[in-house]
């Protein structure tokens, strides 16, 4: 039986978006085993009601606590808008999220208190960053826009693609209009977009993402609690996913940076 | 207990796409009462493996033919690409599906034996429309081209968007330099696209749509087998849904073209 600093980090995601957050773990925390859990099956999460991905994201939870590891990450930002609470109730470990990060990330980089989201329909709408936010820095002003489309634009591979451009051109045009300084990514797909995304809203709006921040709370957390593992790196990385679409390969190497090797199928 | 012909006809769809082959029913055969199964919370199927989508067709049909229907039609591409077979192992009533009434109407369509084919990349993939149209006429050239972006941008409503022009541009170029005169609308969602793909072909291509032959195909196999319902109209219209996502009512009814009235929530 393994010491608890020896036990993986879980983290999960509805797709392979979240390997944007294990590859920001992997750079920071190179000793650390991981779990991940992709659920490639039912994603995308953004376009389901919440108690759908309430459902989902607690059935996640149960499968990871199961093969016992020592802290859970929420890489989706659509549960952690909509089901935090409901994988916090569930989960024997600590349990952090990419919203938690996303929101203190962009609180460090405003200068002007004037922030902006961009996520899913169902992050969005849920409102989980601006309370995130407030519930840090009540005088701050907060502005966000559902983007649906750059999912599976990013799915398509079209990175850098006029038509990228454009839809984000359209979606971004009401947050231009605003003063805002700094525009969080709030979907873990959205990393791939970052050179596109700089372009659309111009040099003096900064762009925050999640992922490095999430495995900087996790380096602390793990510290203050003991858990950090001493051993030799490289750590093992060790996926679980519900379905191997065609491209999965391909699409996952790009989020992760490295070769996907260990990958289970599970038939849920 | 409801004689033969008054018992519904099945129609599944991964969505709310297989209306349109719900509303192509109920324009030709308005006393046919309709169970009508979106598979909403797993929607899109177009991106998952075949194994994946069989497990999940064949789950739905049990689903249909427990609730004793009289015809059960597959009013989803991807379905009828990679699992109908195991859907009509399953089935103890006649199985219609969108491909061979997409097949059989681009043959009666063409003049020149050329027909293209645009669809999800697992339908392309698949090769299903190829052997469907080969079977049945083997001197005809059929081209195909997958194009994953057009589902969201429809459900986006996005659907006069020059966003969706010019993506619809990108994906048929390649079909536009061959010589086809015939162009397969392989998915249900694309009928809602009609217009503007047909500014993108250009007049001397002819659109073919499988829905309203799918149910030319149900009311000819119907009289065939003396199943035709001969009650007033109108008839009833159930739907089964796996979730209730925002914006679904909305879509709904674009693609029904009527209210959507009677829908039941499934927690799978």
């Amino acid at each position: 039986m393994p010491a608890p600093a020896e036990l993986p980090i879980g983290v999960f995601d509805s797709g392979v978006g979240g390997l944007t957050v294990v590859r920001a773990l992997r750079q920071q925390l190179p000793r650390e085993h991981i779990l991940y859990f992709g659920d490639t099956a039912r994603v995308p999460y953004g376009i389901k009601s919440p108690d759908t991905v309430r459902q989902y994201a607690a059935q996640i939870t149960d499968f990871l606590l199961e093969r016992r590891i020592k802290l859970l990450i929420i890489a989706c930002n659509t549960v952690a808008a909509v089901a935090a609470d409901a994988v916090r109730e569930r989960a024997s470990v600590p349990v952090l999220d990419v919203i938690e990060a996303g929101a203190e990330a962009a609180l460090a980089t405003t200068r002007n208190n004037q922030i902006g989201i961009i996520g899913t329909l169902t992050t969005v709408n849920s409102g989980a960053y601006h309370q995130a936010i407030m519930a840090r820095r009540a005088a701050t002003q907060v502005y966000s826009q559902a983007c649906p489309l750059l999912v599976p634009l990013v799915e398509e591979g079209w990175l850098d693609h006029r038509v990228t451009l454009l839809t984000a051109q359209e979606y971004l045009t009401p947050l231009l209009a605003t003063n805002i300084d700094t525009l969080v990514l709030g979907c873990t797909h959205y990393p791939l977009l970052r050179g596109l995304l700089q372009t659309v809203v111009g040099e003096h709006i900064q762009l925050v993402d999640s992922a490095e921040n999430t495995a900087r709370l996790t380096a602390k957390r793990l510290a203050a609690d003991g858990l950090l593992n001493l051993g030799p790196p490289p750590a093992q990385l060790a996926c679980f996913v519900t379905d191997v679409p065609q491209r999965f390969q391909f699409i996952g190497e790009q989020f992760l940076g490295e070769p996907l090797n260990h990958i289970e199928l599970l038939r849920w």
